[in-house]
């Protein structure tokens, strides 16, 4: 991916000072800039590194005045620091979307439709009477199975398993060796005390603009759906049990584990390794600490929990503090004893 | 997979009330019935649907009777309840067992022997000298190293990787992304500061009607085997250190971790996020609580174990509830503190 | 692999009582040996095995004197248990380097180079413009993205996934469904309580000798580098955030978390399930505890943390044993108001 300093000013309506024609191919930070690289400069503070980086461009503000001569060339748009962060969205998407075709061998049902400028990679495998939208890419050693809906613009990585029956919206991403919708974890005991799988014929849906980490799990349903709304947010090695339910805008960091049935409301936070038990409800802008085990449903919106069994943060941290010296607390009752 | 109402109602010892040669493909709820699919009725709440539900076929129980007219097909059985739940089991087996033969590209080293109606998915790899059962699942993308052995009728999902040497049993079930045989996690410190590998030459041993959850690993012994008996069900994200040894029918759910050479009893349930100490035994029928850590053995069988370092539940939960109100404590401290 | 008697004796600078033409090619416990295995004698107990072991030959120490008649071939070295563990490593080394060539159906685009002596298994792919030395292993289903460097005798093991841009030193050791160099978890809230992706520009560097455990994740860094310092041991389903540093020789053991932005000290022990919040840094020589959280700076080296908000081992142990009994703790301070 090679641009022109002249493309990329029309991207960020800005001006080139200098030669229009020159190429980039990378981003660079101005104190390791090298040619053939773009970088920016917006804190006073990076201003020396100016004067010597041998990156191409640079993109200033609008307002920027140098104090010395240099020998790269500025780009000027109206506020540098917001220039660079669209330019490295553009960059990001761009990498995102610019495969297209099909690497073989891959593997395709013929019962199966992938829609126009999308990607398959080598060893790919699209079951049985899949409909895979626009521009989705499937990496390279991903699984589809059977009847499997991918909306539009979807990226799915490499090594991402999609079982039967998920339906995945539009704009979202799954990060490599995601599982989603392998069956749920349900056993009925039997009375020799060994246990029977119970068939789990329900699905996974994820809405559009859902992140799912790598090597997350989400389980489908015993029957219905597991369901994570519109642009849910999950980091990696998430555990979402089956038939849960997570709010739109939610957000789950790594490793944390949702068991079955429990709902999630929308902009909620739940920080990593956090453990929330089953069939209990949370409700919208709750936030969950880390590692804080959630027992009960939480119906206040907007509360934040902390602790081993978690509840109000302010309260736990006040427990915990005494709880650090207890030794001191009987020690004072012991001697209250003694006087007695 | 489609079947004639005449041939469900063989399956179930029921009786069709109309034409048998209707044929269903699907499993519906009553109230979402449409043709091609059969539904049950059991609780009677659900009895008004049974008039206008457009499945092709209910099940009924024997005395059952309609107070209005209705179009679709009854199957008379003992219980309609049990009678679906069969109809449910029967399609879950149905469709796991329904794959038969090979996609390309796969792999199968010529050493290794594969039985009949088996299945290997696309780009599935099986290495030297293995033994495959017959009714044997390998769905695409599972590897399988040099000299495993895996029992009649065992299911592996897309994505799973066993090791060399690993032995399964019979009916066994592994879900995508599970690791089974990695070296287990033993280095030597040297007198530098810097640690040596210890060859791990054990192997990972899963008994008959073994369920391991997708993304879940189990690391060869270092000597000997790491060994999951008969019955054992192990949910998604569980870690299986290596020398393990599980029980019979023991139950571990998602995100529990083992550490090396501990041996849990059979009958046992490990809830979600628990963590087990290395080298310590767990008895019978033990319970430990969800997020508990264990870090000392469990002599006698049937206990429940809970918190952070795990002790009786009901004592931990008194314990928690002052803990919560540990300031109060303290103040009352201070108050006789001031009289005394 | 099979080798005689004479080769190993000169492997080990030891002497072949007996026939050096013999062939052995495993490794046997000397109570479990068969004919093809060599065993070894150390310990005094075992004894009794050497008169009546099938092996075909037994490691004993230069100075070992037989009471009995036997009909195993000795090998006499200097010590017989550093004998075994010499030959223990030479094994594993071996069988990790015996596979050389490739395997097909493969995948490595024509833009990138391979090294001598290396293999690539059936499945695997290799993106463009990758740079991979001299004897690597690249098992089976492996996935390497673009612009990826790896360095000599390192083996990925079946099922990794090395994302774009990834630095792997030499002789490191990657175990199956590792995922190296996802995004990172970065999303900007916006006004509207969605949230936007922040590009992952940055990249995963491994140096030498580094091992990852079966099932990790170690995200790419925002801008800059994830480090992997040289001889860091890291078990399995292990989270490393983005911008994480990993000092020297540091050992991190299964199912722990370590959050963006944190450097750890070398030398350091992380035990099992540890969370380490984000932005700290841990000094040298530190011992964080199994489950324990660590949600500040740790500035002095060599200290032991413990416990949920992990503090000094001692004082913790002291304080949760009191915990145990806050109910008797709580009914000393009633008795004491009564009488006050």
């Amino acid at each position: 991916m090679e641009f022109t300093l002249g493309q990329l000013a029309a991207l960020l309506g800005g001006k080139v000072e200098g030669d229009e024609n020159q190429k980039v191919n990378r981003l660079d930070k101005i104190q390791e800039g090298s040619p053939g690289g773009i970088s920016f400069l917006s804190n006073a503070k990076y201003e020396p590194h100016l004067y010597d980086t041998k990156a191409t461009a640079v993109i200033v503000s609008e307002d920027f005045k140098a104090s010395k001569s240099f020998t790269t060339t500025l780009i000027r748009v109206k506020d540098a620091y917001s220039g660079f962060t669209t330019l490295l969205e553009a960059y990001a998407q761009f990498s995102k979307m610019a495969l297209v075709g099909v690497e073989e061998p891959s593997f395709m049902h013929e019962s199966s439709s992938f829609g126009e400028n999308g990607f398959r990679g080598a060893f790919s495998y699209i079951g049985r009477s899949c409909q895979i939208g626009v521009q989705v890419k499937i990496h390279s050693q991903v699984y589809i199975g059977d009847r499997v809906k991918i909306g539009n613009n979807t990226v799915i990585h490499p090594g991402v398993r999609i079982c039967s029956d998920t339906v995945i919206g539009a704009n979202c991403e799954i990060h490599p060796g995601a599982v989603i919708g392998a069956d749920g974890f349900g056993f009925a005991p039997q009375v020799d005390g060994t246990y029977k799988a119970i068939p789990q014929i329900g699905n996974v849906i994820l809405e559009d603009e859902v992140s799912i980490g790598a090597n997350t799990t989400v389980d489908r349903a015993t029957m219905g759906s597991t369901l994570i709304k519109k642009g849910a947010k999950i980091d990696n090695q998430v555990q979402i049990a089956h038939n849960v339910i997570v709010g739109e805008n939610t957000v789950i960091a790594a490793q944390a584990g949702i068991s079955g049935s429990t709902e999630i409301g929308k902009n909620c936070v739940i920080a990593g390794k956090a453990g929330i038990v089953g069939h209990i409800k949370i409700a919208d802008n709750t936030t969950v600490g880390a590692n804080t085990g959630v027992s009960k449903s939480v119906r206040e919106p907007g509360q934040t929990l902390f602790g081993y069994m978690g509840f109000d943060l302010k309260n736990f941290l006040k427990s915990y503090s005494i709880f650090k010296n207890l030794d001191a607390l009987e020690k004072r009752i012991k001697e209250l004893e003694k006087k007695g």
